[in-house]
């Protein structure tokens, strides 16, 4: 098509409200447009870029068996009772009514509906494994959208559910999504993406994986190891700490530490080491604000979704009250006799000489001993992982933690939607047994905003050859010279014909803007139709990451055109594995 | 695939919930799953289907130079309070509050959303005339669902809109896409469609046209004329009456008429024509219950949607009080006293000697004249046209009815939306104009009904190859005998080399099972290896709808099948225009 005809506008002043550089190049690109908070139109080149990104997703679905269907975005609300997720879920499930009164959600995955769908059709272990997947608009009223199309309240996501009679069978099904998704990412051009051990979150299960695209812009914190290749996210990173050079058990004594709140104005004011001292972190549960008590090493932090998955419900910073009988800036685990729950972390495990909160205000304690002094007490993990920190799989002091966007996830769901709703089938002995089931989602649009983020320079996107909205953009630049308008047409029709995506800019704009909207654009092979080439019947094809350049005559210029396309896919496809 | 791991489940039994076949059929045959009122899932064959019927819009739209766009599916409320829809429209507009108490709506059709997209786009003459569509799912809160796929509250809609800087400009524009719908329907298999006059409803707009399927399933009245080719629906169809040849003007005659209330016994009572009586059908306004009383002639009905768009509000039938000062059963134009909108319809124009109501119990006027009697009245039209009426083109009575869905409609907008969304552009001359619209829509699920309506027989659908979901259906009918077996897989794998979508059954199932699902399945070619054929060699090459028949042998099976392919296609083909 032609540029002067495309709809939507391209800017040249940077948006003030965007705070990541895929927004800002999606919106000045005339990408996207934004309707309400967390709520896009998309313009013709992003619906191009997300139509093909879905016809990868397609590809590569169907080549794993997966079926396509199509699930409603409007679900009644009884069918979310079924699975216990129409009260677990919080705000970001959108409720209403419909024009009865019947309780109605907006999907915004669809585990339930998928069982709905097939639970009559799987009665019989015979119909095992199978899976489906749609591709379809979702809904899930965030808190705090931000950042464009990376984390929005409407999205296209593709989501597949499987549904097998075997731990293993699932497993195994696993392992072959992954490496679709895998083949998925690269396709798309951001084969770097890795996938990551996870938290399993609202969704449930046990076994879960992030695909995470690392970039800085990531909203996530990533766990790696240089050695030996463990990745997770912070939530889902076993936290170890070596407490074996610790000084040996001492004296229990109480010491006057006037105006010590923090556990690193006590070791300063004490000289003692934060590594052998504990510090208490206190929560409130949401549903009755009693009040959680954990205690940790003095240079841990607690991860808040680790602690929430052990108690079984999510908490909130305490507010402590006269009544509560907490100390604040003095809490420790001896004399503590309040009536709340107490959760010591792995942190603690070895240290037998503590510097701690001794209940009472301007006191700590040094020389405790948690074994001697308090009991037995069960240490689980509810700190985060720190940099330069043991690795939960190689075991040596090499983790790292980067940032990272998640495009994608998997996750093996055990039981929990089958068995809810009643899902059942009748196995090759004729019991009864309930499916287990694996589900695995992409985000089309933040997909599409991810390549942005890691494939742009300055002046605009660089789109993979798999999913520009063009593969060719000729700029003819003086229009007004009938060598050049007859070359740019001449050049345009045969690309046309040879069934090549070109878009053609003729327009009668400066060379400057005609380029600026040409980055805006980011299509990655692009023919220059110049004033000087023109005279000798020359053109230039070059790529818009400008790693080629190549003049050649106007009867060459298809065929380099068509080799160059063909390079840029090869390149894409060597990755894909 | 093979169709022993083929998502969905086929039934003997007609479901008995279905008023039309093609529901019936649809879940019969595993197309769809009931999840909420109006509210479906679908299986894998109709998503394929869908899938298809996209594809061609897509191609047709993109043809007429029409840009694909992504519009959200929840919009907020404020951009339909721009436009005057946000209160205008009834229940079947879903609105709702996000988690911020921010009025949302789900659209239905999104008129305004494609304004809001195109609003600092269009601001230049220079940018006209240009077009988008999306292809999208839309919720309309609809009061009765019905008939599956037909009439449902979700659904997925292609809706373009169009942009120009004069009526004529639209009116070429309207004509493209009226090609561009002619050849839609065409290609995806009922070329029988007609394009008939439409009331614009709810989305305004003055000149608009439905385009439908004729069939008895249909829930449209469709005026038609065989004589001049006009069409339009119940609403849009002018109704013209002929009273030539009444009576002249006679004397005014109160007359007792002792429980006559309707103008029928009236009528029977006196000897007196029908067709020189005038009835009285009384309505109250929906907003203030204000009555609303209709004069026209005995025979004819009123047309609701003809007074609604009349009077600008809705009405509902009259519960009629003491208070209200009209005598239920004997309403009359003479001597009419109470507080209410009186209109006449064209049919009573030329009738001189009227009989009717006389405002008092069992009394009827004869002998009535309006003009004489009470005066010069204006006759507007609001009743229903009648089967063997005037054609309002070509004068003659030909008029007939008959059903049809509708499957598509396209609508001049004029500047309703642009104007009430202050939408402008600057002309050539600096001046500030205000665009003009036009909008263009087809259910993608609709349609897919609508051809498994027209294209069945008992026992199933008969899928017109241009959106089947597969091409072929390969039927091995004794599968536990080596030569059928190696037939089968052998022309699976070939068909499968070929690029040829096939679904292949090799089900240990009995020949009727076997054949009972290819039917529901109503896959067009289907490859029969039957045990005695397969003997020797050969196999049957039968078309869904049996109008060919083909043995042939193992070897020549592809490219016969190719063949039967082409052929079938060559057939959709000939009839686009």
């Amino acid at each position: 098509m032609k540029l002067a005809n495309l709809v939507g506008e391209r800017f040249k002043e940077r948006p003030s409200d965007c705070v990541i550089e895929s927004h800002a190049l999606c919106v000045k690109g005339g990408y996207i447009k934004y309707v309400a908070n967390g709520i896009y139109s998309l313009y013709p080149p992003m619906k191009r870029i997300t139509t093909k990104i879905e016809n990868i997703i397609r590809e590569e679905m169907d080549a794993v068996d997966c079926q396509e269907v199509m699930f409603p975005v409007v679900l009644p609300g009884a069918l979310w009772e079924e699975s216990g997720r129409f009260t677990s879920v919080g705000e970001e499930l959108l409720r209403f009514e419909d024009r009865n009164g019947t309780s109605m959600v907006l999907g915004m995955t669809h585990e339930e509906a998928a069982v709905q769908l097939v639970r009559e059709y799987g009665q019989s272990y015979a119909k095992y494994p199978f899976s489906i997947y749609q591709i379809q608009t979702k809904f899930r009223d965030e808190a705090r959208p931000r950042a464009g199309l990376i984390r929005v309240r409407e999205f296209t996501m593709k989501d597949a559910y499987s549904f097998h009679t075997s731990q293993e069978d699932l497993e195994q099904y696993y392992d072959r999504m992954a490496k679709a998704y895998d083949r998925i990412f690269a396709r798309v051009g951001i084969p770097e993406t890795v996938a990551v051990k996870s938290d399993s979150g609202m969704i449930g299960g046990s076994v879960s994986h992030e695909y995470m695209l690392l970039t800085d812009a990531g909203e996530d914190s990533i766990v790696l190891c240089d050695e030996c290749g463990y990745s997770a996210n912070m939530e889902a990173a076993d936290t170890t700490v070596d407490n074996s050079g610790c000084a040996p058990a001492g004296e229990l004594t109480k010491v006057h530490t006037p105006g010590c709140k923090t556990i690193e104005e006590v070791c300063t004011f004490l000289n003692s080491k934060v590594e052998e001292s504990c510090k208490a972190v206190i929560y409130q549960k949401n549903m009755n604000d009693e009040y959680v008590v954990v205690f940790l090493r003095g240079d841990y932090e607690v991860n808040e979704t680790k602690l929430t998955n052990l108690l079984g419900e999510k908490v909130h910073p305490a507010v402590i009250t006269e009544e509560s009988g907490l100390v604040a800036g003095f809490c420790g685990p001896y004399g503590q006799h309040a009536n709340c729950t107490i959760i010591y972390d792995k942190s603690l495990c070895g240290i037998e000489n503590l510097c701690a909160g001794a209940n009472e205000v301007d006191y700590h304690y040094t020389g405790l001993n948690i074994k001697r002094d308090v009991g037995e007490v069960e240490y689980v993990d509810v700190a985060k992982i720190q940099i330069g920190g043991i690795c939960p799989c190689c075991g040596k002091k090499t983790i790292h933690i980067s940032r990272g966007i998640e495009v994608g996830n998997i996750f093996q769901l055990g039981t929990k939607y089958s068995k809810s709703m009643g899902m059942t089938y009748t196995d090759e002995n004729g019991e009864v047994q309930t499916p287990i089931m694996g589900c695995y989602g992409i985000g089309v649009g933040r997909l599409a905003a991810s390549v942005c983020e890691a494939k742009r320079d300055d002046y605009g996107p660089i789109w993979p050859i798999s999913i520009a909205p063009w593969q060719v953009h000729i700029c003819c630049m003086r229009v007004d010279k009938e060598e050049c308008k007859s070359i740019g047409d001449r050049l345009y029709k045969e690309m046309l014909d040879a069934g090549i995506e070109v878009i053609y800019d003729d327009r009668k704009v400066s060379v400057g803007a005609m380029l600026a909207d040409a980055d805006l654009l980011g299509v990655p092979v692009r023919v220059v139709i110049g004033p000087k080439n023109a005279v000798n019947g020359e053109v230039e094809i070059v790529t818009r990451d400008k790693r080629f350049t190549n003049k050649v005559s106007v009867d060459d210029a298809l065929e380099e055109t068509k080799k160059m396309i063909a390079t840029l896919f090869s390149e894409i496809n060597e990755k894909v594995k």
